[in-house]
């Protein structure tokens, strides 16, 4: 008698996914980014390695096995210690095999679930970047006729269009993350280092359930965009460009604060960057093609100016900069292949607008937009003047 | 003309070094993961991506390249965002080259920069649990004729005996999750679930200037270990066991906590592990051997008891399991190497006995002790009894 599987239904877009392999000419995938796990898995991320991948002479690799039209013989390979999640019923794949202590290991147990189910396996599609030299070995060695190439856009492509709980989630993670840097700014004292600031942002982000993931920060007219022991001063402009993710979802935004009044040549520059902003928002909408932000902010940007401008505008969702690739200079590992695309409903846009000010400073103001039907949709759009600091 | 460098000296032991890649036959170490960058760089870690890789198509990578004998040459390949910790001195190798935006990106310029410097790469050692496989092709295919080994053992190694400084984060680290931890229990109510639980304790420690990694966590007679909405209930037994780090350097400890009144039996059972962990200390000291510790706690483990009893000691450092490897089953990736050697001042280790009560529920005590010349040194031995939740 063979024992009958209860398997729960994917939680992403099987069809989709099963296009994009069929395009990609791939027969099965083996995931293994946290990312891409977590999506596959419905929002899932191992809470004991969330931070940290080191353990023993090895790392923690988990490893989604998802065969093309075949999700009842998809599995996964865990850790001993995610067998809390199984009893929880935290999983949907059929198989589950949670024995593996480190990278070599999980791919041993990954390769004898492919044998054990017979799912097809001549093109194989691995993260490159995110598959351990070690464990690429193990599997190598394990099929040695495969072609194994690299799926990294192939999943990008499955998450470029969010669904409503994911615009759910970021719209979380902006508005958290900017009423993050508000209250912090509510905090800032002339005296402290920017360091201290950063301490503070942290923990006001910690506070509002987000986990904080980094902060640029600039303070008078330095440049320099590192935590550091430089203190402010009274007069001092502050940029805060954080990252803080809610269930996995970025957050990430820039607004600007100050120690005391803005001079009429700092309202004016802030208007300079909200009005670029502004007009690259003009254009978004489904249909649309990605070249038309730029577009738009092209004469604003092209006007003659003290220092450096600069704007980007790039996907985001899971990973900070991903689908759609639109980014201006597009430098490798971000080229703006999506550019002559259009965008749609449900994908996410970081905007970005800089200023480099060689008296001024750095001034900068970062929005996120969801694409709608008939236009855009900011999230967490608060705070985008002058925010004077001390509650000054 | 050739323009002088100026080398800041190394923040490690370089003779040590030098030593064991002289017994591991190797010529270079190109070192990727971020908690072994961070030991060669002398506290170094770059905080944009502190606690994500993923950026665009590709990943962060960081590589230190340290040549045998030779620091004069060493030289560190970043991302250009790392130009802000370059310009605040942040670095000591002579040779920075901050242009990487992914792990194939990285890999080219550190072989352009292992060309230009004229070092011998007969022999090359890399992390392979943590050099990505397409990073690990590119170096492959650049220098098809080098042998390319595995050096996670070398530099675990190097990081096997702490510096006074990194005692001093160790200290603080444990001080720190142990008082979070208290904390924590102070506010725990009936009605709260596990997930909140972990929320409290959360915020608790980056209150306190850590990093929280992650809490495993146990109520009422239950064994699942993973946060949930289980709810607690009035008399319920709670499990801490949490990870944070403080500059990077792990606190790894348990403690436990009751909602009411602990009856004699619970009493009695946390009596018993405090005796296992007292029992395991006792043989520590600088020229002890490691199996000293199991031999001395094999009679109080023999005894015949409900349930499951189980006790491990191993380092920690940086990594939450690291040299010396001591681990009682020695599992991939843990194998117990170093459990018939001699420890050594500065060494640091993680003491744990667990019992899975069938009645009782899940009870445990870890510890951590530094190992010094005429015994231990306990970081964070606070609250080692019943934790009275809620204030009762």
């Amino acid at each position: 008698m063979i024992a009958s599987r209860t398997t729960a239904a994917p939680p992403f877009d099987t069809a989709l996914l099963d296009r994009l392999m069929q395009e990609s000419g791939l027969d099965v995938l083996l995931v293994s980014s946290k990312h891409n796990v977590q999506y596959l898995l419905g929002g899932y991320r191992f809470f004991m390695f969330d931070y940290m991948d080191a353990t023993g002479l090895s790392r923690y690799l988990p490893i989604l096995i998802y065969p093309k039209g075949r999700p009842d013989l998809a599995a996964y390979i865990g850790n001993p210690n995610e067998g809390y999640e199984r009893d929880l019923g935290r999983f949907w794949p059929g198989t589950l095999d949670l024995k593996a202590r480190g990278s070599v290991d999980s791919m041993h147990y990954c390769l004898e679930r492919i044998e054990a189910s017979g799912i097809p396996v001549s093109s194989i599609g691995v993260e490159l970047g995110f598959l351990p030299a070690d464990a690429f070995q193990v599997l190598r060695a394990g099929l040695p006729h495969a072609d194994i190439s690299d799926c990294v856009e192939t999943l990008e492509s499955l998450r470029a269009v969010k669904t409503s709980a994911e615009l759910a989630d970021l719209r979380q993670a902006s508005e958290r993350v900017v009423d993050a840097i508000t209250a912090t700014f509510s905090r800032i004292e002339p005296g402290q280092t920017k360091q201290d600031i950063v301490e503070i942002l942290r923990r006001e982000e910690v506070q509002r359930d987000l986990v904080f993931e980094y902060c640029l920060i600039t303070a008078g007219t330095s440049q320099n965009r590192a935590p550091s022991d430089q203190r402010l001063q009274e007069g001092d402009i502050v940029s805060l460009d954080s990252g803080g993710n809610y269930r996995g979802y970025i957050g990430d935004l820039c607004r600007m604060g100050i120690l005391g009044q803005p001079s009429p040549e700092l309202e004016d520059a802030l208007a300079v960057i909200e009005e670029i902003q502004q007009a690259a928002r003009r254009p978004i909408r489904s249909g649309a093609i990605g070249q038309d932000i730029f577009a738009a902010t092209a004469p604003l940007m092209s006007a003659k100016r003290d220092g450096r401008m600069s704007f980007v505008a790039h996907g985001m969702g899971l990973v900070s900069h991903e689908a759609p690739r639109l980014l201006d200079d597009g430098p490798i590992p971000y080229p703006a292949t999506h550019r002559g695309l259009a965008l749609e409903t449900g994908m996410v846009l970081s905007i970005e607008t800089t200023w480099q000010h060689p008296r001024l400073g750095f001034i900068k103001l970062e929005d996120t937009v969801a694409v709608t039907a008939d236009g855009y949709e900011a999230f967490g759009d608060a705070g985008r003047g002058w925010n004077r600091c001390g509650g000054r």
